[in-house]
């Protein structure tokens, strides 16, 4: 079965965001209100798969070996079966 | 109120997708069995705003003067009240 899986890789909390403080800087000089922003990437992986579970253990071994960097990043995943 | 804004960019169906491509030839040389990789960007802002419909026409302002290029991107939004 043929499966979209978002994986979706963000900074660990008390990581500097230096692409998060500048839009937020080039935002309030825009002249809008804004706190901060959290940068994250998201990949659509499309990948073929017997089981949703087999899906899902994966797309967690690519964020491990390759997606993302355990010393600063966390990342959550979800699956959808594909067309 | 204080809004959570989560705006995700990504590339127009068509585009060149440099990192989606090699990122999914690191994967098959990996092992797994993957298609394709499409990337996209999130952007949570945090912002205040008086009501959620205030909210959400300030994002796409911003994605119109600063987030998203409306030649080659698509762009998504959706509010969450923040803490």
């Amino acid at each position: 079965m043929k499966y979209a899986v978002k994986i979706e890789v963000s900074l660990k909390p008390g990581h500097i965001n230096p692409e998060g403080e500048t839009t937020t800087q080039l935002l309030i000089e825009l002249g809008y209100n804004v706190k901060a922003i959290a940068v994250s990437k998201v990949y659509t992986v499309f990948l073929e798969a017997s089981t949703k579970v087999e899906a899902e253990t994966k797309a967690q071994e690519m964020c491990n070996r390759l997606l993302a960097n355990p010393t600063k990043d966390n990342y959550s995943i979800s699956i959808a079966e594909s067309k």
